[in-house]
C-alpha cells in the first residue's frame, strides 16, 4: 500500500512546488483526489487567504469526490483562519479516506485534524516521504516549531576555504553563473542580513539584481554602534529598497546622520556576544519575515553558527586555491574536532566549474 | 565520420582502462580492429615489454586484419624498444587505415609513426577523445614531455576549509569510506611523499593499508635537517616498506640514528624555498619514480603548489565546519586574487556526506 500512497503523494508534493513562494507564510500542500485508480482532481495552496490545497482540488473534483480517496501533502487544518477548516469540506465532500504526509506541528492542528476526520468515519493513514515534504515546507515548519525566521547562511570560498586573496581582493572568487544562483536565493527569502562592517569593507547592497519581477528582501544589518557609514550604497539606496539597522547603543551624530537617509533604526539588547540574536531574530518574525539569508563576515557569521540558529548552509565554491589566512569562521569557538558542527545531510551541484553545497545541521 | 571514429576509439580506450596498472612506465593503450563494420579484434598494452596494443590486437585478428581499419587510442610506435615498432606489425597485416586519439609526443615517436604508416600507404587520421585520452594517460604524457614524475596533491578539509581543530586534533575530518579511497589511490601511485614534521605530528605511515594485493608505494619524507622521530611508526617500520628520506644538512647524531634503522637517506641541495623541490623531483624520476602523491602539511604543500609543481589536485572535504585558524595553504604566497591558482578542470564525486573534488590546474 505505501508504494500507491508514495506515489499518489508525491504528485501532492509536486502539486505543491508549483505553489512555492505564493502562499505568503502559509504552507505550500499540493492534494490529488483519487477515486477507482483513477486521478480526478489536483489542488494546491492557493494565495493567502485563498483556498488550501484541499478545498481547491475538492472544487475541481465536485461531486465525483464522493467516496474517493484524498493525498494530500500535510495534515488538513481543522479550525478557522482566514479560509474554514479543510476538515469540514472534506466531511462534507464524502471523501472515504485521506492519505497524508505529515502531520502539521502548528498547535491548533498537531493531529485534530485527523482525529477530526476519524470522528466522521474516514480513514486516515500518515507517515509518508516525510523527509522530502519536511524539506519542501522547511521555512513554514521552524516558523510554527520554534517561532522565528528560517535561517540559511550563504558564504563563498576559494577550494581551501578563503574568503579573500591576503590584500581583501575577493573579485570574483565565483563565477557570474553562481552569483545569478545567488540573486535567484536573495529573491526566495523575506530578508537579507549582514553587518555594518561587511558593507563598510564590500560596499555591499544586498538586494536583488538580474532576477526577473523579483520581490526585495528587507535588507537587514546588525551593526552595534551604527558606524556604517552614510556614504555606503547601502545607506545611500535606503529610500529604493526598504532596510533596518539593528544597534545597541550609539553616539548620537550615527543615529542622526543615519535618520535623515530613511532608514529604520532598531535599538535592541546585548549580550556577552553581541547583539541579542534571538531577540532580533524574535522582531523580525513579529515583522512577518519568515525567512532570513545571512550574508556575512567572520564575526557575525560565527555567532549565528554557535549559538545554533542556523538552519540551513549554503556555501559556492569557486575554482580556485587562495591561500593565506582569510579563513571564513575564525572567530568559531571550536576547540577539538568533537564540538565541530557536523551535518546531517548534504547535497551537492554543479554550476560550471563552481559548486555550490546545501547542508543541514 | 568523426562520430563513426570517436564511437570505436571510445571502446579503444575503454580496453585500454582494463591495462591501468599493468603496463609499467608504459602508456597504456586500447586498440580495436574493424572490417567491414565489424569488430574482429580488440587488444590492450600487455606487461612491460609484451605487445603493445596494436600488436595484441593484429595477433588476435590475424588474416582478417588485411584491408581493415584499426583504432588505437596513442599513436603507434615507430622505434624498437624492449618491443618491435608497432608500425612494422600494422604494415605487415596490411592495414589500410589508422584512426588514432592522440599524437604520442615522446620525441622517438612525436608523428613519426604516423609519417612510417602513410610512406606505406596506410591513411592516418588523428585527434578524437584527446581530452579523455590525454587524462587516461596523465602519468605518461607528463612524464615524457616534462621529464619528471605526475604529482598529485592530497588533502582532507571541513567544508570551511580547516585540516584540524583548534587543538590540533583532526580524527576523523572525513569518514571511513573516504579514507579508504585514500589508501586506493596511494596504491595507485609509485610513492607518497611527505615531511618530516607530519610524521612527528600526526606519527604518518603513509602505507597503503585495507586494499587486497597493493603493491607499496616508496614512502619519501623531506626533512632538511633529518628531525624525524627515530621512535616515530614511520621510522620504526622502515625495514617493512620502503622509505627514502631527502635532507640538506643535519647534525651527524641524526644522521646516524636514522642510520641504523635501514632508511635510506639521500643529501640534496636547497635554495631560498628550502629543499629544491625540481632537483628532488628529478632525482626520483631516476630512481623510476612515474607518480607521486603528497600528503603534507602547510608548508611543503605550498611550496609544491607556488612553485606550480603540481599536476592534479585531490581535495576530500567532511561533513563539518570546523572554525578556527587551522587553514591549509597559509603560506601560500598569493597576495592578490588575480594570482589565484586557477583550474580548468574540476569533477566531483560524493562519497556518502564526504565529498571528493579533483582538479587540474
Amino acid at each position: 500500500m505505501s508504494t500507491i500512497n508514495e506515489k499518489y503523494l508525491k504528485l501532492a508534493v509536486r502539486e505543491a512546488e508549483k505553489s512555492r513562494g505564493h502562499t505568503g507564510s502559509n504552507p505550500f500542500v499540493g492534494a490529488i483526489v483519487v477515486k477507482d485508480g483513477e486521478i480526478i482532481a489536483r489542488g494546491r495552496t492557493q494565495a493567502m487567504g485563498k483556498d488550501h490545497a484541499e478545498v481547491d482540488a475538492l472544487k475541481k473534483a465536485g461531486a465525483a469526490a464522493r467516496g474517493a480517496t484524498l493525498y494530500v501533502s500535510l495534515e488538513p487544518c481543522c479550525h478557522y483562519g482566514k479560509t474554514p477548516p479543510c476538515t469540514d469540506a472534506i466531511i462534507a465532500a464524502g471523501i472515504r479516506k485521506v492519505v497524508a504526509g505529515i502531520q502539521d506541528p502548528n498547535p491548533k492542528v498537531n493531529g485534530k485534524g485527523f482525529q477530526a476526520l476519524r470522528e466522521h468515519g474516514i480513514t486516515v493513514e500518515c507517515g509518508f516521504l516525510q523527509k522530502e515534504i519536511s524539506r519542501q515546507n522547511e521555512i513554514y515548519l521552524t516558523n510554527i516549531t520554534q517561532q522565528r525566521p528560517f535561517v540559511i547562511w550563504k558564504t563563498a570560498l576559494s577550494l581551501d576555504g578563503k574568503y579573500a586573496a591576503q590584500d581583501g581582493s575577493s573579485q570574483w572568487i565565483t563565477s557570474d553563473a553562481s552569483r545569478r544562483e545567488v540573486h535567484k536565493i536573495r529573491a526566495q527569502v523575506d530578508a537579507i542580513l549582514s553587518s555594518g562592517r561587511t558593507v563598510n569593507l564590500d560596499n555591499a547592497m544586498l538586494n536583488v539584481r538580474g532576477v526577473s519581477k523579483a520581490r526585495q528582501p528587507l535588507r537587514v544589518l546588525l551593526d552595534s554602534r551604527l558606524r556604517v557609514s552614510p556614504l555606503s550604497d547601502f545607506v545611500r539606496s535606503a529610500k529604493e529598497y526598504p532596510s533596518l539597522i539593528f544597534y545597541h547603543a550609539a553616539p548620537l551624530k550615527n543615529i542622526l546622520s543615519l535618520d535623515i537617509t530613511g532608514i529604520e533604526m532598531q535599538q535592541v539588547p546585548s549580550n556577552d556576544q553581541g547583539l541579542d540574536l534571538q531577540y532580533i531574530l524574535n522582531s523580525l518574525y513579529v515583522r512577518g519575515v519568515r525567512s532570513i539569508l545571512i550574508e556575512a563576515g567572520d564575526t557575525l557569521s560565527s555567532s549565528f553558527i554557535a549559538q545554533k540558529l542556523i538552519d540551513k548552509y549554503i556555501i559556492f565554491y569557486g575554482d580556485l586555491l587562495l591561500g593565506g589566512d582569510k579563513a571564513i569562521l575564525k572567530s568559531l569557538p571550536i576547540s577539538n574536532i568533537s564540538q565541530a558542527i557536523r551535518f546531517s545531510e548534504i547535497s551537492y551541484k554543479k554550476i560550471g566549474n563552481n559548486l555550490m553545497l546545501t547542508a543541514y545541521p
